[in-house]
């Protein structure tokens, strides 16, 4: 079915609005771009809130974790709570913490990543190792070929159940190599998401995608189970914390790849685009899975009131 | 048709050897295992010289040049020279300097890689930046996202024409996102290899094929031309040097995937499969391509004498 475009519509607009008590929201490309606010964002959320709809800021960066990204809503004038973000690394430890039930003896997690996965995961007391730990900040020697190909527990943990892949701005040939030798000893191969690109200074930039794209090769196809957009893991979580009747949700987005897909398959009651990102007008119109409804820009919903 | 097996048939043996005038080693698999040569090796090859045979060893192994490579095979007690190493750093650089015709504005290659590639590349006279240089093993700042947006000269040096990517144990972000950059501005991806693992210590570590993987997925897929086995662009370059009748040489492998696949669809007048690596008896019988003949190990082939 055809999207229906609400931009200056202001009855369906309002219809629009009633059909939901919640809206998630991606948030680069429909909230700001960069460091650029988009008109109407502020108020649009205070018009929403005063509605008494519960909004969610839902982001795939898990470099941050909400604590972070609430920082960078406040920086940007957004307001903003810590419980209404959900990041891809906040999603990543409630699916390891709530939902995998590891093993007693293989409770750790072996992270390439950033802060945000270790301040997520600290918070529900999963105990990792990685991350931004500089001891694995350094050349392969010929020793550490040795002791991986013989396991030795000073380089291999025995306890490790799960190898958790986000996007790590310090990824080597040791993590390569150690996150490779615990999946091929059986930890769960796990990605906070799998983005190939992270849009940055107007450009693209290597994304969550690329740190587990070697793994991926070296293990002959297997892809890690994906806790972040488009994934259904991601909604589970989502909807496990704001206990929301999915029907009455609604998926915000700029790509039809990632967020339309994400609300749709996830089952949400609506999905609305916008044309300040990365999709365009025909493109929505020409989808096989279009939004259910776009405007042109977020702050348009303003014109309903 | 079903390989033939040539162990203890001495006039099979003969007869194979006879329709040959150039065999092409592979080394890993074939000639030694890790740091152990295999018996007979060092006599096998002493023989196929007394016949008046050129012998090509053949490796992807784009760390070494074929300097270091010679020297490796000095340690191990087989008498080699340096023309007679054919490494898939050595290809690259013959692929770059006689076959592409960068335009002269566009010569420099931006690798990553190590020492191997360096040297081979020199040997060519081929202008280079990135591999080794200490420059690049570094974090990506704020100020490194913004001039690469920017197309800053000091970042991305406009007389790059391609990207070489071979193994590269200091592999990183910056690297990364460099060679990225280099590509969407029009520069040839170009890999020494893509083999997704490297045999060390008894086990896989990351192959070449993981460096060049992050990129594939930025590129939505796009794979880089290989200069590696079994690359066609390869025996081109084999053939370039050693100017050979394909239908009078052989390739000596362990793989069917890499050296048997290299031997048949490099239009060799035949194959010959070894016990001693990879592949086994079942693999070679069963085989869609399966190698002309093979023997229980390279040794065996002294019983034709």
């Amino acid at each position: 079915m055809a999207p229906k475009y609400l931009t200056g519509d202001s009855q369906a607009i309002n219809d629009f609005l009633d059909r939901f008590d919640v809206f998630l929201f991606d948030c680069d490309g429909v909230l700001w771009s960069g460091d650029i606010v988009f008109d109407g964002t502020v108020e649009t959320l205070e018009m929403l809130r005063n509605k008494g709809k519960q909004v969610v800021f839902v982001t795939n960066n898990s470099t941050k974790s909400r604590l972070d990204y609430k920082k960078k809503l406040d920086k940007l004038g957004i307001p903003a709570t810590r419980e209404e973000v959900f990041s891809s690394s906040f999603s990543a430890a409630v699916y390891i913490s709530r939902i995998l039930n590891l093993p007693p003896n293989k409770r750790k997690v072996f992270v390439l990543g950033e802060t945000g996965i270790e301040q997520e995961l600290q918070a529900e007391n999963i105990p990792f190792i990685g991350a931004t730990d500089p001891a694995y900040r350094r050349d392969v020697s010929a020793e550490d070929y040795n002791k991986i190909a013989a396991g030795d527990p000073s380089l291999l943990d025995p306890e490790v159940g799960a190898v958790l892949v986000g996007l790590d701005f310090h990824i080597n040939y040791l993590k390569i190599s150690l996150a490779y030798h615990y999946i091929r000893r059986g930890a769960l191969f796990l990605a906070t998401n799998i983005d190939s690109t992270l849009p940055n200074a107007g450009t693209l930039f290597p994304g969550a995608g690329t740190i587990s794209a070697p793994l991926i090769r070296m293990l002959g196809g297997t892809e890690p189970i994906s806790l972040g957009k488009p994934s259904p893991e991601m909604m589970v979580a989502v909807e496990g914390k704001f206990k929301f009747n999915r029907q009455r949700a609604c998926m915000v987005g700029d790509r039809l790849d990632t967020d339309i897909r994400f609300g749709i398959e996830g089952g949400l009651g609506g999905t609305l685009g916008v044309l300040t990102g990365v999709s365009s007008k025909d493109d929505f119109e020409a989808a096989t899975l279009p939004p259910m409804a776009y405007v042109d820009k977020l702050g348009d919903l303003l014109g309903g009131a």
